[in-house]
């Protein structure tokens, strides 16, 4: 029996629908608590001081424990589950994707959806302005990787979906309001339609 | 039995240095295979094209297969092991500081040192140079963040050393490379030094 699970999130982020898409995957039950990232709620003397001391959402609460950290939130719910392979190897496979989408996708990816389609770009500072291109270019690098990896395959890790799917399919699937063509990426595109057919998905924004 | 281990690296790298640690830390044997990454040798069409297709190291070879990304390369050599904590939630925040750690530590305190100990301030870009500011305030977050944590507790996570303290361990004992000046963190500076008297730890340079 897990205990009970608190989402503490920003719905619109991609890293809190990730942990909302694997509970639904996985039938579990997630009670969310809403923070307004733009009024600073998740910098509060509180938030830090309970929730979070890196002030930023997601966290999954387990019990009276707090997990920062989209992709290790995700590993919790997912723990001895089929979204996580049995194989030595696919698992670690699995994490260099997640580490992957860390590193490589988000900080561009979502970075730009956030900047272009929730701040604005008038509102951007002049160092963030100068932050677009590269942005662009890495963040269409990663896009590429990713349809080039499944131009041959339909998941990311092993024959069926794992977290590795999950992280990537959150920030992705909204990456056009960042300013990204997915039509330039087929295969990303018809992985995106896959993750959407399986049972149990939700929208990011049910 | 494990297949055969190679290790492709630039081996001055802390994300190299990483799996170089853990192997030791497990007793076990890695070949190594150095690149030179300011001549290009990771971006080779057959690095590509049969290491890794993102163009970085490093890349752990199991047998005739490839694991890029560092912390994913650490866990699938220590998956089973007592570096991996056998408790759920412990296992999960194990994993919560490894992507803290390629998030919020390595593009700052990594980068920093990069840029500044093996690149050289004079040949930065200009992009680069407006970087500096805003990945020494990161940084230093992110320095400040760990010596909170490290307190009260000897680990990162549970009792004893585990991935996280390896994956942090890397980058953090040459921050000082990079200008960071870790006198001011002296709970990070106690816990260099346990990681250091673990037994089979190797040092950077060996």
């Amino acid at each position: 029996m897990m205990e009970k699970l608190t989402l503490h999130e920003f719905s619109q982020s991609g890293n809190c629908y990730k942990i909302r898409l694997t509970a639904a995957l996985l039938g579990l039950k997630l009670e969310r608590r809403e923070y307004d990232i733009g009024k600073g709620e998740t910098r509060t003397a509180e938030f830090l001081a309970n929730v979070n001391a890196n002030g930023r959402i997601p966290v999954l609460q387990v019990g009276d424990r707090f997990l920062p950290e989209s992709n290790a939130a995700c590993w919790y719910l997912a723990d001895g589950t089929a979204l996580i392979p049995e194989d030595r190897f696919d698992r670690a496979d699995m994490l260099r994707w997640m580490f992957f989408e860390q590193y490589n996708h988000e900080p561009n990816v979502a970075t730009l959806r956030f900047w272009l389609a929730f701040v604005g770009e008038a509102a951007l500072s002049e160092a963030q302005r100068a932050q677009i291109g590269p942005k662009r270019a890495a963040g269409d690098a990663a896009l590429k990787l990713m349809d080039e990896h499944l131009a041959a395959r339909s998941w990311f890790v092993g024959e069926r979906l794992s977290l590795a799917d999950v992280a990537l399919y959150a920030y992705t699937h909204v990456a056009e309001e960042g300013g990204f063509d997915l039509s330039a990426y087929p295969a990303v595109g018809e992985w995106l339609q896959r993750v959407a057919a399986e049972p149990g998905y939700v929208p990011m924004a049910a």
